[in-house]
């Protein structure tokens, strides 16, 4: 044709590759080729980047040096391409659930998952016993307290409002929150107090602080995305749906909290309004792009915050920060009041101190009876809830991994998450099954893709208004490539997703989940000169994003639940993914994988006790 | 932000867009800037578009001029894409039908359709009484031949193998198939004979000729899409889904038909296999994609054809060649087995000489209880088959029409489709209703976006292996517009398909269905300049698919009706557009209209008469 193509791969048939341990199918390592940029070189290369004739050249020829071209957008790929990762109800056997009726209210549900928590009481022992080193207030705990008269909401609003203005002080500041507004704050947890008071509290969740990515709509607040502009263009008028939920189930609301500008990144460096720190050592990134979100759970600020995963963007963090990141199945969580970024791979997900206070959290807010068929409402669709008091009783649960991938990971990741694998076969007898995952970087680059094309759709006619200063500039890096991709690349993506859903439906039949690594690095410091350009790590980034894809890019649900600390005390975490719609199932391994970590829980460096004695 | 954008329109929120007949949503005529082009005037543009630097520039003036950069783009719109355009049950009432068990075999369903014809013997009563001027032979007709022995199905396919002998002579060589087999029909239809002989015939559609386009699987032959490459580089390997379901209920499968190159265009101009001729007048095109499938069942080679609909391919060729053309909704008839051309637009639709066997056709190859939900079979859908021997008992059928639309074509068509109005009303009292359908032009030029960006993502790695001369030169012109398209304007198109759906809903939630005029013009000219370079006349194109884009993009069922003829004795179609899964009602609707048309139908002037008695 004379046209200028470069060769791309073909593909073989999806029945034809095999998935078992002995492939022959070849582990790509992500071959970045792009050196860490900050400070001025990241100005300079926003320069290139932005000129009319050299930044398209430059854009070519970052993505073919990172395989775009070859693994993407010239491949010959057979199937059909599948743009929304939706899964149709289908009707699974899950151990140690209960089965409950769809048209509940938040509330309502919210006290089911209550009652399926293990006793506080136990812990309690452990705790006094010495077994537990260090224990996070939960949301049980804040909800006895209250009851019990031992505090109030408004007790613990003050203390929080204090810690906060507290966390802003000293060299470090730790940046948690975009906006939080005292008085609202206070008011809410003076209605909370009075609920109490009457002896009439709402849920568990009653005067539970719980803190929101500003990403997300929460009066009176506006939304900013970690940007400068948004909220001027796009005014918050009303609560998200889950905060709504999260609203009528009585839970304090205590503020936005930071991110990755866009969430278009994995550091959680924000120029605009300083990086939330990681409370386990504030000289490091909290991880992004649901930094605050991950930070203040974290530090004790609240039992439970929510944040949004695009792409890995809760349990990045969550790991970094030694937490829990749940992501359900996409669809779960209605997704009307978030910030349309991006439609088929981004939703609403939990961070939290424990695997129970996530699962009462996923009661609030989801909706399994919504099984994002637009306009379907299934008749039949049974919703599981887990029995978390036998949690440890679950049998045969069965693990995928692929060891060429779980194991491109820093030796203290890899050497800690084995340990942990260790800990569930001799305590539960839980056995791993080798397995190959093929196309990973593929399906990485693809879910890239996506992103970026729907974040450039969503954003490019804001754009237009805004000047160049408005943006940070490592976004200006990212929206130049986000803007490169023609609509082919998209659609072949696309097929990548199907082919991908294949594979992960195959492998999944015979296992319930398949476990990894959440990052392959621990938090890496933050330094000075990326503060007001950011920074350009795409080494790094690929080490944080490289287990996260399969949960956003075929909508799969995953968790991570933090198991262990590096050398330096830097928390690390351990993602199990599971079957859609099997949150029961992956919620019950969570949290018997922290009940066998429990004991080597450390406190972090930064943490604020608010239910402490006087 | 230093960057050239184009400022595009904002839309306002659906839910404020006045639909009523007094709207002020203003109606946009197809802003094409394009003169027709034909021989070596489309080879130096050809010439323009493929050069490296010239060729981006001249696509981005043309897609500015047709303003594509203001209406899709850069325009800004609150909804989420929306990338399928498939419809979840819902169990609707509709009037004179039976109900079906969904797990019927397709001879099964062909007897069920078969029971609600209305009887042949009125039809010929009208016949001999001189009230009908023009019979074209029916499915029952054959059946009713074949079974009473007055010829056999080995007969009917000798004298068919001649007529398109015949057809391929003189200087008005029709070029109605692109590859036939004279064994292979003999073959089938001496099985069929001795099927008949022993009285066994599968189903009514048994010794049926049946053609089928050449963007179908059909075994023993290429699959071409009437390229020149397109089957080298992906042979057939056995029948498509709804192929099989035709052989399984007997039918003769007599070649594959002609039609435009890769399906890209409207006129069925082909460079290569010559052009499917409009048998009311063989100086004039049948209009395309599916050029070939309208002009055999015109020409009375077969009383059904299938093609393929992705931008009114189907709809269009029929109403200029006289006969009916179905389309129905999304997902209803498998797609396995047709070129993947375009995915989440494009679907087999039937042409027929007549609604009856249009009807027969669906419910051989159709498939309600799969409702494209891609996993699920929804355990409670019903199947309404039309009893049409009911159809005129049809009460207060509401029909919508928007004026200014609906008038937007020439003044011959517009007086003959409003004719047909006022028979429907005389003869069975329905009435139209005025309504508002905005952002028409909007939605033609996203679905232009669609289609093209499928296309090319289709295509473009068999491209590299390909010389430019084996591509069609109007074919290289598309080619280049189509894979100018970004990923941004791929899900800004979506997003309007979103609005579309919501527009087209509401309006539908109120009427029967939606009428128009099948095609703006009637069929046009065949000019000697274009048989070697094809033709790029943007003008009838844009009239030719006016009233198409709704079926594909969104999905919605839509038939299409010869009503009359213009001064020249070519054909007008009428099109009704449905419900999503109101197919029976559709069918009822057609069939009502052409009972009441019936007696005007022409003999076009190349004829071939199958069933003549000796």
């Amino acid at each position: 044709m004379g046209l200028f193509v470069e060769e791309g791969v073909a593909y073989k048939a999806v029945e034809d590759v095999d998935l078992g341990p002995k492939s022959d199918e070849f582990y790509l390592r992500a071959n970045v080729k792009a050196p860490r940029m900050a400070g001025l070189v990241v100005k300079i290369f926003v320069w290139f980047l932005e000129s009319r004739i050299l930044g398209p050249l430059l854009v070519f020829v970052l993505k073919r040096n990172n395989l775009i071209h070859k693994l993407v957008s010239n491949a010959k790929i057979e199937e059909a391409p599948v743009f929304v990762p939706s899964h149709p109800y289908e009707d699974c056997t899950e151990q140690q659930v209960i089965e409950l009726d769809s048209n509940m209210s938040p509330p309502e549900k919210v006290q089911q998952a209550a009652n399926c928590l293990p006793s506080a009481d136990e812990k309690l022992q452990s705790f006094v016993a010495g077994s537990l080193s260090f224990m996070r207030w939960t949301v049980m705990d804040y909800s006895k307290a209250y009851a019990s008269g031992a505090i109030t909401p408004r007790t613990v609003a003050e203390r929080l409002i204090a810690a906060v203005k507290d966390s802003c002080k000293g060299p470090l500041e730790m940046s948690f929150f975009i906006n939080h507004d005292a008085e609202d704050i206070l008011r809410q947890a003076t209605e909370s107090t009075g609920r109490y008071k009457r002896g009439e509290p709402i849920s568990v969740l009653d005067g539970v602080p719980i803190a929101i990515k500003d990403e997300i709509d929460c009066m009176p607040y506006p939304t900013t995305g970690g940007t400068k502009w948004l909220h001027k263009l796009r005014p918050c008028k009303e609560d998200a749906c889950c905060i709504e939920r999260l609203r009528s189930c009585g839970a304090i609301l205590i503020g936005k909290t930071n991110m990755h500008e866009l969430g278009a990144g994995t550091s959680g460096i924000n120029p605009h309004y300083g990086t939330a720190r990681n409370p386990y050592d504030p000289n490091r990134i909290s991880g992004g792009s649901s930094s605050g979100s991950a930070a203040v759970v974290a530090a004790g600020l609240c039992p439970v915050a929510l944040g949004v995963d695009g792409g890995g963007s809760v349990r990045m963090p969550a790991s970094l920060c030694g937490v829990v990141g749940l992501k359900p199945t996409f669809g779960c969580i209605p997704h009307d009041g978030v910030l349309p970024l991006n439609w088929t791979v981004g939703m609403v997900g939990i961070l939290a101190g424990t695997v129970e206070d996530a699962y009462l959290v996923y009661a609030a807010i989801s909706d399994q009876s919504v099984r994002h068929i637009p306009g379907t409402k299934h008749p039949e669709v049974k919703i599981h809830y887990p029995l978390l008091q036998q949690s440890e009783k679950l049998k045969d649960i069965r693990m995928a991994k692929y060891g060429e991938w779980f194991d491109d990971c820093n030796d203290e990741v890899r050497m800690c998450c084995m340990r942990a694998l260790e800990r569930l076969d001799k305590r539960y007898g839980w056995k791993t099954l080798e397995v190959t995952i093929p196309e990973i970087e593929t399906m990485r680059l693809a879910h890239y893709t996506t992103i970026a094309s729907e974040c450039n759709a969503s954003i490019s006619s804001y754009l237009e208004k805004l000047k160049a200063e408005d943006l940070g500039w490592d976004a200006r890096v990212v929206l130049s490539i986000y803007r490169s991709f023609s609509s082919k690349e998209y659609i072949k993506a696309q097929k990548i997703r199907n082919r991908q859903l294949k594979f992960h439906k195959k492998i999944l039949s015979e296992v319930d989940v398949i476990v990894s690594p959440t990052t392959g690095v621990t938090a890496y410091p933050l330094l000075d000169d990326a503060k007001e350009t950011g920074e350009l790590d795409y080494i790094n980034g690929a080490a944080l994003v490289r287990y996260s894809i399969a949960g956003n890019f075929l909508g799969l649900p995953a968790v991570t639940v933090p198991i262990g600390y590096d050398k330096l005390g830097l928390p690390v975490g351990l993602q199990f993914i599971g079957r859609p719609w099997s949150e029961a199932t992956l919620v019950h391994i969570a949290h018997a994988m922290q009940v066998a970590c429990s004991s080597e829980y450390k406190k972090p460096k930064v943490f604020y006790d608010l239910l402490k004695k006087e």
